[in-house]
């Protein structure tokens, strides 16, 4: 089980080769938002999300015998970067399974940061078993997206950034608002932010209609989502909350907050405004929720983590037609 | 005359008041240049521009009789914007001159920001006349753009933080290109790295058609611009370099690079894509001369400063439209 002592050893495996990541604000978000707001913007992370803290903490905590046969991953997104990039710079092959009918520029990505990509046909082929048979032939260590303990650590290294970074500025209770899909970055956060900053909560944002995560925890046991695709926010859609994750979910966070793909997009429009970064539909819900639905949070200031920054040009200029 | 010293000095004054922005890095970036580039994003500084560190250095140091009776500015960019929170974070009156036909957005957040807006008709009435008639009437205090020893070491500042962020990453040598406009930030981060860094050297980049810094330094003296509008980069263009920051630049910098619009746009695409940041054409040309000029630098480093964000969605659009 993920605990404070395996973030913070993440986090020493983690440094000078994670990004920290700085805490942003502006006088315009905070007048929206009615409070003081923060904003955690893992989007300028290596690959553009959070996904390379837990794919460099799983890969560095393998022994050198096993990791030298290399790493394995099943993603499309932002998870494939994460461990393609961490699995380069330890100097190790990594496998990532992708469907055949992925984004190209996903694939290239991919690929270009040194990963070895294997396609897949959704319709005709099992993904699972083309993985364990890949893994068995070749000795590969599949590094999963979030329910691992050693990727939620990972993650948990952004909370203990957030704890040391609002403490230096003052800041020792808020509301923590983060993107959730499969829970391995806000379980991750929520058990940095227990140890170090108790007086914070962790809210869990997700889109309407992929709520898993918020009616879970409201029925206090794993509730699934009754479409997989169909959100702007694909980074944060998944089937149901982790085995691993949502125990820690259930026991540390503050109810969920669930925001619309115009919310999104219209944060999305304002962090290029105000903050000058470029977020994905997906990484936005958590400043949607803090800018556009303060009334259902508490106190005077609130931490929202912009978790990636992987958005097609296309969809992008649909978020700046909201300006 | 702005020394080491006195660029330390504004970096205790501006300590827990500017944002120390990251150096950002992409292996795809690094590809196109043919180099390992390195990118210090002070769009992500308070007001989307390094302006802040400036005018903070500047109102930071007045004596407290003299500030409290507040400042003055003229700009309708970045400047005013920088003026303006610096001022307001000390409490006291900022006084904003700006053409009328400046556009709303940019009037409207120089007043968000606390400034008082005068407005002027380009036509029909002097600036400098009115700007010296309110300092006198009001006791307030003018804060130069670029040719102030003490803005020019507010800027350095941006210098001492690239030294020190490069050295953590083992980079001690490397070619630093700046946006240059009236030479302010590229004189402070050329005294601060002459000082800290003395084997990386400064390159001033500019817009083709608008290059008297790289002109100036062909000659050897203060050359002019033909045209003073009419370019995308507007945050950078400016008469002529100054008459304080010039010899600085003439002693310390290397020869100049200018970069066309369409370069600057398509670096200002590539920032979006790779580094997840927000750049403005004007602060996009010292990339984009890394990106698409490295055949005129030396070495296997470079350092881009990205100096702003401040870009309106529909100049936006046109950067993802080279993608």
């Amino acid at each position: 089980m993920t605990d404070i002592a395996m973030i913070e050893a993440a986090a020493g495996r983690l440094a000078g080769e994670a990004r920290r990541t700085p805490l942003l604000s502006s006088p315009f978000l905070d007048e929206i938002a009615g409070r003081r707001l923060l904003i955690k913007p893992e989007c300028l992370q290596h690959t553009g999300s959070f996904k390379f803290r837990g794919a460099w903490s799983a890969i560095s905590a393998l022994a050198p015998e096993v990791r030298a046969k290399g790493v394995i991953a099943f993603s499309s997104g932002n998870h494939a970067q994460g461990v393609a990039m961490a699995a380069r710079r330890h100097g190790v092959a990594a496998v990532i399974i992708m469907p055949a009918d992925a984004p190209k520029m996903k694939i290239d990505n991919t690929r270009a940061l040194g990963a070895e990509v294997v396609l897949y046909d959704r319709a005709n082929e099992d993904r699972d078993a083309l993985g364990a048979k890949l893994s068995a032939d070749r000795g590969l260590t599949l590094i999963k997206p979030f329910d691992d303990p050693l990727v939620i650590a990972g993650q948990g290294t952004a909370g203990l950034e957030i704890a040391e970074q609002a403490a230096e500025i003052g800041v020792t209770g808020a509301e923590v608002l983060v993107p959730c899909g499969g829970g391995g970055l806000t379980s991750g956060i929520a058990l940095a932010l227990a140890a170090k900053a108790p007086a914070m909560r962790v809210h869990p944002c997700e889109p309407e209609g992929f709520d898993d995560v918020t009616r879970s925890l409201q029925s206090g046991r794993i509730e699934r989502n009754a479409r997989l695709s169909g959100s702007l926010c694909d980074a944060i859609i998944t089937p149901q909350p982790g085995e691993i994750t949502f125990p820690i979910l259930n026991r540390l966070c503050a109810p969920g907050l669930a925001v619309t793909e115009d919310e999104a997009l219209r944060a999305m429009a304002l962090a290029f405004t105000r903050l000058k970064i470029v977020i994905e539909p997906g990484g936005a819900v958590a400043l949607a929720a803090a800018l556009f639905h303060g009334d259902r949070i508490e106190g005077d200031t609130a931490i929202a983590v912009a978790s990636g920054g992987n958005v097609d040009p296309e969809v992008f200029r649909l978020a700046l037609d909201t300006l």
